[in-house]
């Protein structure tokens, strides 16, 4: 059975290559994917398959039914795209200035569309239902994942896979982790309030910037000395302004940054201790402040048995090594996901094959190796389908 | 003799308002100051005074010969403007967008044509020369002094005298002080080379600003640690401009800031300090710099002798108080005449009579309390033509 | 078999307890634990087994051999105690001032002794072959467990386990961890040369408590920004010593500290950049330095087939629950042996049955609970006896 | 008048060095300088001379009175000794081990109890009245001259001088100065109480030695930010202890420190600043202090008129230059003297002839240039019997 459905992905990689090369050269920022999800619609509608737009914003949502009883599984594709400019040479380059495919979810969307096309051909001899789920707004957030579970997308569902293509990683490879796989990602901006003055006579100021460099330093504290050694977490200030002249003592000083944690209790301890930090730091130098944090996606937390059975299907497909990664400290809102069903998320391997630089996620070059998609598409058809069918104990290529 | 000198000037105060509401209206800033270089110039050439402009740039000097044997003494005042927009409501408020003589180098120079007028009508019963120096370009480095001085300005002059309206002093009063009056006022940039990346991966980086933050904390020690106690000198930190966005880890920071010292020996002591502690922070750091320092203004360094007589001719005014002044931290180019000739550099108190706040100098509602000009021509008078009458040991009042 | 085995075990408990009792009475310090070592070698020369003494030091080796062809397994328990004072009001309190079993390997002593005896007792039914091997001076660097490798300790064995007596643990609970499980401890210590002088005379002097404060500052950033966030590492300063007088600026300040890592790659990245940071902040402050950097034990690594298997082992013996436990960051020299044989080191809950608190491990009122020994004697037991006999694969209670 | 009193004192110059020698050879430390008192008193016995002990302390007051009526002039003299061994090798080395006059009191003696003698002999040609004051406990806060000034001894005086033989000064020199002349000396310790624990669990605990770093670098923008860069100030922290163990985290850290002003409001300033960084960095912390703040003796301020006349009779003295001195930021409680009656206090150079190194003072080899008590007993008397004598306006050796 998997066998027949690999073969039919692999007659269909051709448009999937189509898809993802058209969708490359027409992205959408994010809030703002209005065609692609138009797209996606008709795709489906197209084929027959029952869709739904405008699921808690862009989303879309499609289901396919099985010939026989079964469970609900869901697996998800996101489509926004980033504000930076295309800079490589290729047929497909964005034809949108200043807008670009560049994460992957181009590919994502044309790995979903052409596995449901090879499961709505095939449904027949499958058991139980999926649910395609087409996310608009990874990139930014609030994010879509939150709006469309709320407006229903998981209704019913039992477990869900999802996967980013991962240009850093060899493809052929499918990464999984039990656990925290992707870390919560908080943003904050603190400004200091001193008091102005001649530069000549700092003793009728309040210097901010003296001020907001020692909070600098003093914030390295948090990771070095609060958090727990064997807990992952990251404090960045990214900006720091100040001033407007050199022989000018600023008033204020504003600065802002990243938190990246694995659970809620490092994430609130951080804050707690930041907020300590920056007020004692503020009493130290008689000024005052304005402190915003603002908490981003939950961190992606892998559910142990899907997890498992996961890369137990990768393993199981010819080509395909699963290897157990490390935790990554970027975000993504498929957190979302799992915190109402089971289910897991994955990186699958899709470095180019060339000579050159790989580019990194958001880099102005960056491209995937498209057969990778391929191979994300194999792996996700190869969980659903057994998970539908039964148990998630012993996944096979062979037999149902 | 001297009481004769005081009634006239007191007779021509109305002139002195005129000349400097005139000048108010139609300010120019440094390096651009034609028109008033034109109007100084020609106030001398009608009253048939020998005078010569372009001097060292827009400066103008004039000269007036006494009756009778004796010594010439230089008198000084600056007549550039600032770009600030002028705020006050008044109606000698500046026509001129931007511009602004927020400093008094209007009443300065209001003040020196007149004295010169008096000088020359009473010129037969006076001894020795007066040398009157209206220099352009106080207000920016390098300043006009250097190079009229250069153009021979100080040729044949053996003491000088000069003052400044000091709105932040009670009018009435001279604030004179021997040795440091005014400092040394260098400029430096630094930026700090390091190396961007994700907030999320700060091991992959050399995070720019931590390093400038922990730079600025570390500088504070020259001042607490360096600097022999007994010195005044200050180093502040004026700008600090790093990073694009919260989440990205910054490649460059940016800090720039002034030094302030009262002797060269404690400027070097400063500028190899800093030199040493970016080096050390930036090694610790393992990034690199630029390190840009720019001197100004030497320190205006009072001579004891010529001080101590300009506060003696002072007190004598009736009217009028000396008092022994604290130096003050910010600068002034008329440190190049002092180290060319004798001469003292003094505060006249021109508080404005107003219930309200008084602006401090560069602000957009500065402004000087008139009759501060006739104190000052008076004390620049008593102390000229007493110092070229004889010795400078008795100034009176009364008398040679 | 097993289940006759944990009945003999059962039946010795009281033996266990008596040996543990006299060894907690008489304890001898690290390096000079010759009257223990010597109460080891009786045991088991009354008991007939092959034993060695002196192996490496105080370290005893003895040797059972099975009935059957088999595996050979090794099984590690240390035997030294600490410089504290006993404050236990207890029967078998120590007898030796300022000595103290307050790490449990009085326990770990009595577990394999009694073990021991029961494996020779049962042995012609046994496969395979053990080595029991009683470690000297595992609480101070270098350790015990190195010479005792050296002297062929190891020779011929293919899997070695061990565990230590866990008092913060609850009773009934085992610990295990694939991968890092105790961190590498390292000591350092660095001394400041700066210049020392009249406390009113800072310039004249290098001041070394404000180079070494900003040295302890900043090696906060090696944590917080240095080593890679998915890693757990600590660097701590824990002692800061300088000056005589509040009126005198010190010459010379120290500090020392400890660094703990789970890998040589960070470990190494450490010391790089505390050389780095040292070396700029002394060079920022014009000052020389001393840095020693002593490794101490590197980190236990337990290899994962073995960990699993111990683990399984453990959760079928009848009211024992196997927890996968966080790394910890203390030391521990059997991190030598699992350099030279597969195996793996886990932690036996041994928390007391009190109402009050329980004292953590080196303190003066630290206890153990004795019913722990029987649970780590069946745990090392299963895993020792089902490893003998055959593959890893299928550890069980039932038959063979 | 003044020549014949000169003369005479240089006949006495070999009783000077005699007393001085004696006197260094027995020493005796602040508050128990009995058999150093009971030499001056019978001195003064002796001679027939008014004369009272015990005043204050250990205290001993003389008066003299002239010929003829004048103004009343105190003179001082301080005669404790340091708690430092004499190393220097010559003849009349301190005989008291551990004892010594390393700070030239017995100098200061000599000089005045040889005046004094002089002036009893010549008293009939002098105007007004001598108080000699003899004073004990100058090195040791809260010092002798607060309890003898209670105890009366300024009573009647209508001005005072007193001099220091200062060894880095070249003999021949006096060194005046106008205003602050000495520092306020004060003393401070602080005690952070974070909380202790392991080492490798960092965030268990308050690390009390990253927050003492913390307070040591952000005490440095006191002096760098906070206190008006005309006003000379100094902030040592001379001692910083913590910790026991390079592996335990340290529960406390104690630094102690100096703080030199010369003024009240410079003092008050430090202090309030002081105490908000560190009540500011523990709240970072989470950690609490204690803080303590002694103050010393007040800043030696000399009244502008005395000091200016003192100046004018050194100078007149043949052989003695008179230098207008920087300010020094050691303390001295000829203070409490000069907030009672006007007068000033001086430097007298005492600098050995020889040509190795000059030791400063508190050394265990300081000596003193003997000669240079000729000179202090000269200046001294010559601003004693001049301004009794009549008004301060006009110095003079010749005449009366």
């Amino acid at each position: 059975m998997l066998e027949n459905l690999f073969l039919d992905l692999e007659n269909s990689y051709q448009e999937m290559v189509e898809i993802r090369r058209y969708l490359h050269q027409y992205p959408e920022l994010s809030y703002n994917e209005h065609n692609t999800a138009k797209y996606i619609y008709s795709y489906y509608e197209k084929l027959g398959i029952e869709v739904q737009a405008n699921i808690g914003g862009n989303g879309v949502v499609a289901k396919i039914y099985g010939g026989k009883p079964g469970k609900t599984v869901a697996l998800r594709a996101d489509f926004d795209a980033l504000p930076i400019q295309d800079e490589k040479d290729v047929p497909y380059k964005s034809k949108i200035p200043g807008v670009m495919h560049a994460c992957g979810h181009d590919g994502h969307t044309a790995t979903l569309l052409v596995l449901a096309k090879i499961l709505e051909q095939n449904k027949k001899s499958l058991s139980g239902n999926f649910v395609l789920i087409h996310q608009h707004a990874e990139e930014v957030n609030p994010g879509g994942a939150k709006p469309m579970i709320e407006a229903g997308c998981l209704d019913g569902v039992e477990a869900i896979f999802g996967t980013h293509l991962w240009a850093t990683l060899p493809t052929g490879t499918i990464s999984y982790r039990v656990g925290p796989m992707m870390a919560a990602a908080d943003g904050f901006d603190i400004t200091i309030q001193g008091q102005g003055g001649h530069g000549a006579q700092p003793h009728k100021t309040k210097d901010s910037i003296v001020t907001a460099s020692a909070l600098v330093v003093n914030l390295q504290q948090i990771i070095s000395r609060k958090v727990n050694p064997i807990e992952s977490a990251v404090l960045t200030i990214g900006t720091f302004t100040s001033g407007s002249a050199p022989n000018i003592i600023a008033d204020t000083a504003t600065i802002s940054g990243t938190v990246r944690t694995f659970n809620e209790q490092a994430q609130e301890l951080i804050i707690e201790e930041m907020e300590r930090i920056i007020k004692g730091t503020c009493y130290t130098a008689n000024s005052s402040y304005t402190f915003n944090f603002e908490k981003g996606y939950p961190p992606v937390i892998n559910h142990k048995e899907e997890t498992e059975y996961l890369a137990q299907c990768a393993s199981a497909i010819p080509g395909v090594t699963a290897i157990e990664g490390d935790p990554d400290l970027t975000g993504e809102d498929f957190s979302y996901y799992l915190q109402h069903v089971k289910g897991t998320f994955f990186f699958t391997g899709a470095q180019p094959d060339t000579d050159g630089p790989t580019y990194p996620h958001h880099h102005p070059k960056f491209d995937i190796n498209e057969k990778a998609m391929l191979i994300a598409a194999k792996t996700l058809c190869s969980a659903a389908v057994q998970y539908t069918n039964a148990a998630l104990k012993k996944p096979t290529l062979v037999a149902e």
